[in-house]
């Protein structure tokens, strides 16, 4: 099955300059919401990896591709920094056509009236982001944001759709550094949609389980998908607050603890979570498994893996020691603002 | 769908002392294949144990337990030894009735007429191995020896076949080693078939391969699954003997290595490669996906994973380097005997 579906998008012809706009010309005009979409995800690439490389220290690698037919990508990487053991941004524009299988794996759902072995032409565009600090009491941040677009196509009619978060994963609960995380997104959150926050919270907290554990990656953040029910403008709008304010949410609490003092016993722990970090990514995570069935670049994909990772038979905390509250929280969700 | 496919298997009654058989008493004779795959299996997890706790010098740590109605395991580890980072044998028996699409991902086939929706009832009993020694000039090695059978069910008569195999993932290629290693399998291979050899070595190449890289995860032995196509007397008897030569074909290999000098970049290599490891485990093993699908152990079915494993992004060997030589022989499928 997957070298059929590696079929579907075309190799990456790598580029030296990143161009304005990795739209199709001509089809995609840039006040359309893929045009705009895009403008967005660029821009919020640029700034965050700007601020991240500020408070590391350390520039960022590119590599950038385009597709025959339209469509690319560009990945920046901070790899071995000061703060970050690996900090990745992704965007990505593109077009072809998807097997019913990966469809499934995209939207998460079937569409009736699909039949077996059919193609549906998309278009999809996204910023997918991973930060995983070296400093165990310094927490991993994940964001991603996406647009999808599947066009009329057998009498079923041309649909789109948004998706995205920004959740967090720390090593240890640190309260005021949750309600900062969270009270950040939900300043956002409120000011386009005063029940996005407590649905989309609750939503993050139950796609971010790791099932075979009954844990969660890490302590949440918001996470949406499917998103269509008002007009497109409004997400869109909505979509790019939430990217733009990653920088407030999550680089404070890097920054407070990056230099925090640690004892081989808590980068155990951080190295066994980032072990259960690889779990949910290659078990569970939509987005990966879409990109790994789709023939998306594997090494953009697989930039959200942490530099290092652990598994220890039966590994468990000491009751009433910090890593057994962590782990409780999640075991069982809960709040911070 | 996890949590309903949990239901099937009741959960872990520890126990001190391991019983002499994991069967249900008075349903399963000693002297039926039922019986005698466990004897088989419990046999060559004792010497098999015997022999690694020897070479390295550590004792394992055993946890064993049963479960109401019939069946147990029994995982024995052996964690940051002289030699092994990491060596687990596992022997398991259980009973229960799975879902289709468990049924799917252990026979890797549908058999037609199934509903949707149906559970269908088994039995499975095998020995699983995997062991990760510290210096990156030894070898990592996995052996998996299995006996499935479902039930009468709906008009579908019972079924019974053999899997298994054993293969090797060292970081390195050396000849002589894949000649000792291959040699070995082959000789067992051919006491029963002579045609066994060529068929499981390829079935092993094409088994491991990690789909989304290109790659297979090490460089292969043998594999076979779903074998019924003559006497099960013979193919337990195959089986028997493979699971017998895993430590005539391996433990020379590791005592060979053990104390070869190694470099950081080799031991960087041999982390990344680890990565990959952890990658074909959990994205596409049968095993891994058939386990945390029917709630099996989570423990024993993930012991498998390295202890510590790594993923630097955008890692390319050096043309021309001992690493370069290895990635190749995982593209194009390489003859050792």
């Amino acid at each position: 099955m997957p070298t059929k579906i590696l079929q579907s998008i075309p190799k990456e012809n790598y580029i030296d300059t990143t161009p304005g706009s990795l739209l199709r010309p001509g089809v995609d005009s840039a006040d359309s919401i893929r045009g705009r979409f895009e403008k967005a995800i660029r821009a919020a690439q640029d700034s965050i990896c700007e601020a991240i490389s500020a408070a590391d220290g350390t520039p960022f690698r590119q590599d950038a591709w385009t597709r025959e037919g339209g469509g690319g990508g560009i990945t920046r990487v901070l790899q071995n920094g000061n703060v970050w053991e690996k900090a990745g941004v992704n965007v990505s524009v593109v077009y072809g056509s998807m097997p019913v299988e990966a469809y499934r794996a995209a939207v998460g759902h079937d569409i009736s009236g699909i039949e077996k072995g059919s193609r549906i032409p998309f278009f999809a565009a996204g910023i997918s982001s991973v930060m995983h600090p070296h400093n165990p009491h310094a927490p991993t941040m994940h964001f991603n944001y996406r647009y999808f677009e599947t066009e009329e196509w057998n009498g079923i009619p041309a649909q789109w759709w948004f998706g995205g978060g920004t959740d967090i994963t720390p090593n240890y609960v640190v309260p005021e550094d949750m309600a900062h995380f969270h009270g950040t997104l939900k300043g956002v959150c409120d000011r386009h949609d005063p029940e996005y926050y407590p649905r989309f919270k609750k939503w993050c907290d139950e796609y971010f389980l790791i099932k075979h554990r009954g844990e969660t990656r890490g302590l949440g953040g918001i996470f949406f998908d499917d998103l269509n029910d008002r007009p497109a403008e409004d997400i869109l709008a909505f979509s790019t607050d939430a990217m733009n304010a990653v920088v407030e949410a999550y680089v404070p609490i890097v920054t407070a603890h990056k230099d925090d003092a640690f004892d081989p016993k808590q980068r155990e722990w951080q190295q066994v979570r980032r072990g259960r970090y690889v779990e949910f990514n290659l078990v569970y995570d939509r987005g990966t498994t879409f990109g790994l069935k789709t023939g998306g670049r594997i090494e953009s994909i697989l930039m959200s893996l942490p530099v290092t990772a652990s598994w220890l038979y039966d590994y468990v905390p000491a009751e009433g020691s910090p890593e057994a509250d962590f782990l409780d929280a999640t075991k069982k969700a809960r709040e911070w603002v």
